[in-house]
């Protein structure tokens, strides 16, 4: 060592300032050397994100070898990520932050709304260019032989006043019985089990799919390997997906949840909400369906 | 909405069961879902990182469009790193986290033991592949005209007898003047600026290299996205990396500081320590190098 730097060694600690080493004055620095045309939210949320993945490394005095297994993690993320999966997404999901998101964002806009069907996420296999259907038609263009049929109908209605929304825009999209949606499924048709329907001058909709069954989140990438280090299971319970919009309404993305499931309590990207959870009854006169939901939808207007 | 579900969903709240939502309940829940095969390391770290995630989360009330623009920074981050860069890396390394990591790795090691040589980060640019060269050679082979070229000697001991260790293995690597490392630059011949040289019985080292300059991280990527974002400026002081390893002592990882340089207080990556600050002084008669500089470094036994 020189001797100007031994003598600056004796006289000072680390660039943080504080004695502790890396500690709350060196986080400071890292949040303070942000410049004056920061934008006042990413100020907001990246002081707050360096204060806690700073007091994380502290708190469980995080290795380099446990944190550059964590790096190699996101970037193993990024790489099996393509324009049909996002595994960054999954690794989210698998640790409940999009849940929490989703519902931070949704009662954020509607605290006072009672009534309102509730929002969950909308996963990583909703597609932007899903066909419009006939109200009365199918999404499921090659049955599996395992499939229960189901004819699900409904209304979209303003939460405050119950008047039926017309025009709206019901999108649905769900797995196969095999556990794959169609993106995942060269077997599949194009755009099997999803489709876009409108609602009529009633605010009512009606199409038939399938009684949606459980299914493993996809074990080949960083969110597989993590439940399995985690000894948790990679199923999602049995559920259907939805986005619905109408003029001058908030947009709801949502799923619905077979309450017969077994992984009803325990979904592994903790989506559930009980008043998501559906029950399908039997359906007598339709040889087209043995099963069938009803299910209304409440949205709220832009305003509140 | 079924009647089953609308039972539900007035009888009960959400899956977490708390009445603010997702609130701690809800964290609870995810973190309670690890296994009991889990191991007990793992445990601690996801709790807490868990724990630390949803925390911020509800303090700055992300929305779901915010969360997914850090989910797209993350995939980016894996889609541009390969064998020559390390994206997820150096976007830690700009929240200051791999400082904090090396830091916290390093003092739970040597709490106790004075004098020893600080560590820094390693940084992405070490090759596992950088060639054995003799005392008193260069590390440049094409050097440039607005270089300056530094001989760099020093002995390495143990840092509790001073004893010196022969045979110890000093691994250096440098940016050029143009602010690039080998690997980045087509016109630099391979392992340009990057040796590994073994002390003499004596402990001593000696090479050529040039005086460090400072140079911006890349800005092609996630990390000079948020750099942007965050207002700061994309430089890294001027620096030597080393990395020292001696049988039967801790292996040091390192960075080598010049006091002279403008951004030594402001380091993008918050790696400098002032005990890493050294002075080039001027070299007389040596027709190779106009500068000198005398750097010994202190290893502690891998038993403390």
């Amino acid at each position: 060592m020189s001797s100007a730097a031994q003598q600056q060694a004796t006289a000072n600690g680390h660039q943080g300032g504080d004695d502790d080493g890396l500690g709350p004055e060196f986080t400071r620095t890292v949040i303070e050397s942000m410049g004056p045309a920061t934008s006042p939210r990413l100020r907001e949320v990246m002081s707050s994100l360096i204060r806690h993945v700073h007091d994380f490394a502290r708190e469980v005095q995080l290795t380099t070898d446990e944190w550059m297994a964590g790096v190699q993690l996101i970037n193993w993320a990024g790489q099996m990520s393509n324009e049909k999966r996002n595994e960054g997404q999954l690794l989210c999901d698998v640790l409940g932050l999009e849940s929490l998101v989703d519902h931070i964002t949704f009662s954020a806009a509607t605290k006072s709304t009672k009534g309102l069907t509730a929002s969950a996420i909308l996963g990583p296999f909703w597609r932007h260019d899903t066909p419009l259907r006939e109200n009365g038609s199918t999404i499921s263009f090659d049955t599996p032989a395992d499939a229960q049929v189901v004819y699900m109908h409904g209304k979209v209605a303003d939460v405050r006043t119950g008047a039926p929304l017309a025009d709206a825009t019901v999108e649905v999209w769900q797995a196969s019985t095999n556990g794959l949606y169609e993106q995942q499924d060269d077997n599949q048709v194009e755009h099997n089990l999803r489709g876009v329907f409108k609602t009529d001058a009633e605010g009512k909709y009606s199409f038939y799919c399938l009684r949606p069954t459980p299914y493993p989140i996809p074990t080949d990438g960083p969110a597989g390997k993590l439940l399995n280090l985690m000894d948790r299971h990679v199923f999602r319970p049995a559920h259907i997906h939805f986005m619905v919009v109408a003029d001058g309404y908030r947009s709801l993305v949502t799923q619905i949840f077979d309450e017969d499931c077994k992984y009803l309590g325990n979904d592994s990207v903790f989506a559930v909400k009980d008043d998501l959870r559906v029950r399908f009854v039997p359906r007598e006169g339709d040889d087209k369906a043995s099963l069938e939901l009803e299910y209304d939808i409440n949205l709220a207007p832009k305003a509140e």
